[in-house]
């Protein structure tokens, strides 16, 4: 069996890993220059992407932002899984926000904007504190601005007037006061079988996640089922095919969906250590056919992004109880070059295990690595 | 990091999947040809044999039984681990049987027999009932005999004296009634550190390994602790590093070490679903001198082995709550096709697992499977 995936980044890398064991090939497609690729040896394939395409008996995708044309041409291959029109609603927050209102899935309230000139509209209906998103193309914290007050509002419109907002339109968001941001990560194979993981708390810093721990601490059942209950409703209007990521912010007992992204997710790599099986695996499973396994967590579990670390892995892999996934990449600022995992018998447990981890690791690099784990912890320990 | 593996096999297939994630390059021997290969793609590399042991930073093996010249180039390096005698303890029964002897550790009781005609002095020593094994190169089940009682004698002697037994000794066995066999798979870095994995109970059929489960049901404290404590004796004496399984005997509350084996061992490939790290990571972090991860095992496993069987993946793959590891290999009778590992949270529910999935295989090529389940967990369903 072949699987072919469209990006060549380390999600691309970790699918062909879980893969491998199953007697399952996947090859990926640098969506740069459309060649095909081991995602592992960055090996390049003497098959031109047409000719992957026709050996592939499944097309899937690492990220949402596949060009259009490409897009085009795996759809038409009757192969891609998930399907286009759900790769391209995580890509497209005018078509996420359509779904959710549609599907009556509590999200933050919001205003689509193609015209500068409708933004004073959009404070008085919203509010004067707004968090504005380019529609597409917006990537780990890019393609963000906020508005704190009224009077900052003439600045914004001019430099958000500079875009082409009938080609790229903005979804502008009243500002959440909200508890804390979860995410729950799913699958669903062709036959409809759902399997999920619990749900996890992400700490992000500068738009980008730097800390997830899973299950979440403090969870109620009725919490989990309404996330689960929001992800069932998304992925058979979809009639989804795959891992898909939903982002929560939870206010009290309510639910807001902050984002989908059709695609296995950062905030569940902590399921390579402390799950029964991790979502590279379910979604190759599930974009195969193959009948899912288990979501469940085993122990409270931890993931650490490596971000812009310029060092070698050897210091990383020194860390004790530290599970370290590093990707092999050249570094760059903000860029992700691994990520630790680590699992332990209790929440305490887990604790402990971070903060030694944190103290070994270099404080610029991990700038708000200390508050965040005290900040999940913080009523554990 | 660069690992080279003695041994281009299944084994190390697993510990170059279990490399990558830490950002460790494995590559492999294969000892028939003396080629350097990729373990996982086969691919054959450009390096000759003594520039790939230049490169690498550590040596290691997947099995005892590499040629003496090979393991002789290798300890010249000094980077070969475990050390050419610690290798060589699990390649020859006479050597194992000293060493047993000299630590004082349980084992069958016995005797060594370098020309047939000490053979009646055995059974005046043991008794009628043995089991006489060739002390190098028995590899799974291959190169044992058994005598039932003196009556065979003469016709034993007959066999065996076709053989140059100064050249290869035979280790002569009181035929041992046990209650099960047990194994106990445990790591040791360069550092001295020591972690386990739980005892696991093995079924054999025709001298190869068809299931085992992970912890063994119904282990005391008293017996994990005497099972930890001669594994320790034996690496201490040894200075081993690396992952070592040793086989035991189970006579009520006793433990007599039946075989050791050098390596990663097949009764401790559950470790892939079932704990917080699998024996691969642990080996690989051994050699590298890098800190172990815990060995606790999460929730009941097994592992059934896919011996001989002929068909593709495809049919195993679809099989419920199973985690296939499927090695890629032509089929041959009695040939490790691969593994299938099952991991449930009660002993209840992995039996139930356990038996969908026997019914979901070919009755011919698995023939004592649930026989064995039941005999696994017979007390417990």
């Amino acid at each position: 069996m072949n699987v072919l995936v469209y990006g060549a980044g380390q999600l691309a890398q970790m699918m062909q890993l879980a893969a491998l064991p199953l007697g399952i090939k996947v090859q990926a497609v640098d969506v740069g220059n459309n060649q095909v690729v081991d995602a592992i040896s960055k090996t390049v394939s003497s098959l031109t992407l047409q000719q992957a395409i026709e050996q592939a008996d499944v097309l899937t995708a690492e990220f949402e932002h596949v060009p259009e044309d490409l897009l085009a041409q795996a759809t038409e291959s009757g192969k891609l899984k998930p399907s286009q029109g759900a790769i391209l609603v995580g890509a497209d927050r005018v078509r996420e926000k359509h779904l959710l209102t549609q599907l009556n899935i509590p999200n933050c309230e919001y205003s689509i904007v193609d015209d500068v000139n409708q933004l004073p509209n959009a404070v008085d209906l919203l509010g004067e504190q707004l968090v504005i998103k380019a529609s597409r193309d917006g990537y780990d914290g890019y393609g963000q601005w906020r508005l704190a007050d009224r009077s900052e509002l003439a600045d914004l419109q001019h430099e958000l007037g500079a875009l082409d907002l009938k080609k790229v339109p903005l979804v502008v968001e009243k500002m959440t006061r909200f508890d804390r941001e979860l995410s729950l990560i799913g699958a669903r194979n062709q036959q409809g079988q759902i399997e999920f993981y619990p749900l996890a708390e992400n700490l992000h810093h500068q738009g980008q996640l730097h800390l997830s721990v899973a299950p979440a601490p403090k969870i109620s059942e009725t919490l989990q089922a309404a996330a689960e209950s929001d992800f069932t409703k998304l992925v058979e209007a979809l009639d989804y095919v795959g891992v898909m990521a939903v982002e929560f912010f939870q206010c009290g007992e309510q639910l807001l969906v902050n984002e989908i992204a059709p695609r296995v997710h950062n905030s569940g790599h902590w399921s390579q250590c402390g799950a029964v099986a991790s979502q590279f695996e379910n979604h190759i499973r599930a974009v195969c056919g193959l009948p899912l396994l288990s979501g469940k967590a085993l122990q409270p579990s931890a993931m650490i992004n490596v971000i812009g670390y310029e060092e070698s892995a050897d210091t990383l892999r020194e860390l004790p109880n530290a599970q370290l996934h590093w990707y092999g990449k050249t570094a760059r600022v903000k860029r992700k070059m691994g990520h630790i995992n680590v699992t332990a018998s209790s929440y305490n447990a887990l604790a402990e295990r971070l903060e030694v981890i944190a103290q070994g690791l270099p404080k610029d690099t991990f700038p708000v690595l200390g508050e965040a784990i005290s900040a999940v912890l913080k009523d554990l320990v």
